[in-house]
């Protein structure tokens, strides 16, 4: 029987757990799935296919998973950069949220992410953000994967005027988009421990663990937020969250940037995943999480771009060159977060701390068929040694060129087939521009 | 008098003192030179010109400054990575260079960095290796513009088997490039404080200050490195090369990572320039340049990339977002480095470092039309609230779309004009197998 698709004529990078190469590669898809894997040889002729991508002598790897996003906030790249974080945030971000975003341009804004990720190699994104039924439906529009994660914050947010409804709110989102596609996992996204009571916090934990969905919150990102919990509560973010009994394998911590071995011992043994941010954590100058520690204690850890407010692009493959590089100087250590390791924190990893690791972060046969292959043909990633330190140290998003996602191809030749990008282009200008003539000190 | 060459429907970034932006700007070349800088009015017929550019709403800006490359070494790119900086260095590089640079190689080597600047943006590039009168006849016949620095070192080196005639043969360079072409400027490179006598620092600086030309050397980038020379000689590297009489105007000190305040109130006093070169020194941990005190001090620093085996690109888009993260991070405080001064630093403070901001480094009316115009109508540049954000935290090389030098177009549409990209990648990957034989370790 033929395959619905076949990718052929490029290195693959399985990223399974030997991290296998396969020169010539080929994969056969079927129903979505991954059905073969295989090396061509030299004269052999590939089996018959219904649709046939060429590689064209590319790498052919794991779609890249984004394990932290607010994707609506394309609409606010830019808009401050460069500011101490509270007047950032309470002059900037804040007010800008709280006078734009409505379930229009949540749609647009998470339009143009999913573009941007898609035509930067992303397949899958964990996002966290406000009026979420909204970013559900452009990116099951979009052809994308994601974890979608409504806000539970306890002040008043977009779509939740009245914080009391917090839960219900995320409750409810949970349970219409059960169901709905394939491509959506829906989550509890808790804001964090600074904008949530005790109280919300486990209330939201519990509803997530009822409704069996990953829990994510933001936690221990600033020195301030350390202190302030330490003050307030008499522990550290971690302990403060344990002692709430929030921490176990379905959550997510993001940023994680102030733990200690304490903390780090804590979240090891509850098996809590982490989402690092590194380009995010520096533009906002919040520290440098403890990764090579958290791996060393055998903490799951995926890569995540954080929102486009602080960082500004939703390209992974930069944040990967980043993660490698960071945590070398900041360690002194040119050995630490070597370019294999990068690469599982970008696919494999990034699937497990978001939970999805039985479907996708791996080509491997029954895995769904998220595929992105690169065009290597180019000046700066010739010549190639080895594949995983060009994906690390020299690639960019913009070496993508084709994108599979569940065996549909989203991206051909670096073409989005799945929106008209102009026309959302020009709405997320327009919005920017009543943005722009509010804040007339940008 | 009609222009032999206009840029035209673009954001102009002129870079100029007081980083004035003219929206639909206009500029005039003629004989290589910018002649005119206008804002054009909504109605208004741009002047005729023999050929035009259109910038397509793009961002107009000057063509990057990369203060210090080894073009050679993008044959070694991801040749060895995440290996302690020793092993990397003599059990990788040092046997790579000795066994496969011949000028040959170099002509190829430097092609290829060449062709991937000119892509990524960069029209200008300093640049230090052996056999550097290849490197300079390959830079001028890819059309770009480059300070060539032939090296200095004790020891036996390509091109230099016997390293008495290490100054000779720089002073022979710099003799033959004078007066060769318009688009190199001759220098002398001296490897390092820890690869060269006192006697033939001395001797190399006072053979670039009777040739008039820049001295560049590698100096106190890591911490290793300075012990040595505390140990060897007392004093601080910086400290050591200004009592040998090697600070001065004409010098321009690359990476100076472990600099105290002496050394900063030491080279600030001499009006030495420093390049700074971040993903370099992070990837090798080798530490964070003191850069916003280097900026407080008055002195002049310019960005630069490195060689290819410590970086692994050559995009100076990715060194800006890099350099400005990375000491947003370091200092916990997100106001340092902000857009406008890194920009500045990849474009006319670069200029200055090498010694050409009286022709280069910004759109002004009688310097060389040296001008990249990057394409906008892209999601992750999308929307645009403040062009230098942009192309700071947002934009990589591969949105540049068109790169004129001296006038000239040499990427049109990002097809380079200049040269065989795909011979060219075609005759690297033939040496790149010879290496991967010769190291099969790797
Ligand atoms: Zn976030
Ligand atoms: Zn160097």
């Amino acid at each position: 029987m033929q395959f619905d698709l076949m990718i052929q004529n490029g290195t693959i990078l399985t990223v399974n757990s030997r991290f296998d190469i396969l020169q010539n590669g080929l994969i056969g898809v079927r129903n979505g799935k991954i059905e073969k894997i295989t090396s061509l040889g030299k004269n052999e002729a590939p089996p018959p296919a219904k649709k046939v991508v060429d590689a064209g002598g590319g790498i052919i790897m794991p779609g890249l998973v984004n394990t932290h996003t607010h994707l609506p906030m394309t609409l606010f790249r830019g808009l401050a950069d460069d500011l101490p974080l509270s007047e950032w945030l309470n002059d900037h971000i804040f007010p800008a949220e709280a006078a734009h975003i409505t379930p229009e341009s949540v749609r647009w804004g998470t339009r143009l992410a999913c573009a941007e990720m898609l035509l930067s190699g992303t397949t899958t994104c964990c996002d966290g953000y406000f009026v979420e039924g909204e970013v559900a439906k452009a990116v099951v529009a979009s052809g994308m994967r994601a974890v979608a994660g409504q806000g539970v914050i306890d002040f008043p947010a977009p779509g939740v005027p009245d914080p009391a409804e917090n839960i219900s709110t995320a409750t409810d989102f949970v349970r219409q988009q059960m169901g709905q596609s394939d491509r959506i996992t829906p989550s509890v996204f808790c804001h964090s421990p600074y904008t949530c009571s005790p109280e919300t916090l486990r209330k939201a934990k519990r509803a997530a663990d009822k409704l069996g969905v990953l829990f994510q919150i933001h936690l221990a990102e600033t020195q301030t937020e350390y202190q302030q919990i330490q003050s307030e509560h008499g522990v550290s973010p971690v302990k403060y969250l344990d002692g709430l009994g929030l921490l176990d394998r379905n959550t997510l911590l993001v940023h994680a940037v102030w733990a200690d071995a304490e903390d780090i011992k804590i979240i090891s043994e509850r098996g809590a995943k982490i989402s690092h941010n590194p380009e995010s954590n520096m533009k906002l100058a919040s520290g440098v999480a403890p990764v090579p520690k958290f791996l060393a204690a055998g903490i799951t850890v995926g890569l995540g771009t954080d929102g486009c407010a602080s960082n500004n692009n939703l390209d992974l493959f930069q944040e990967m060159d980043t993660a490698a590089k960071l945590h070398k100087v900041h360690l002194a250590d040119p050995t630490v977060m070597d370019a294999e390791t990068v690469v599982r924190m970008a696919t494999i990893e990034g699937a497990k701390a978001i939970g999805l690791d039985h479907l996708i972060g791996s080509i491997e046969i029954g895995k769904e068929a998220d595929i992105i292959i690169l065009d290597t043909a180019k000046p700066h990633l010739t010549p190639m040694y080895a594949p995983a330190s060009h994906l690390v140290y020299a690639a960019s998003g913009a070496d993508v060129r084709h994108v599979i996602v569940g065996g549909r191809v989203v991206v051909k030749a670096r073409e989005l087939m799945t929106m008209d990008l102009k026309e959302v282009m020009a709405e997320v200008i327009a919005i920017a521009e009543t943005i722009q003539n509010k804040n007339p000190g940008i």
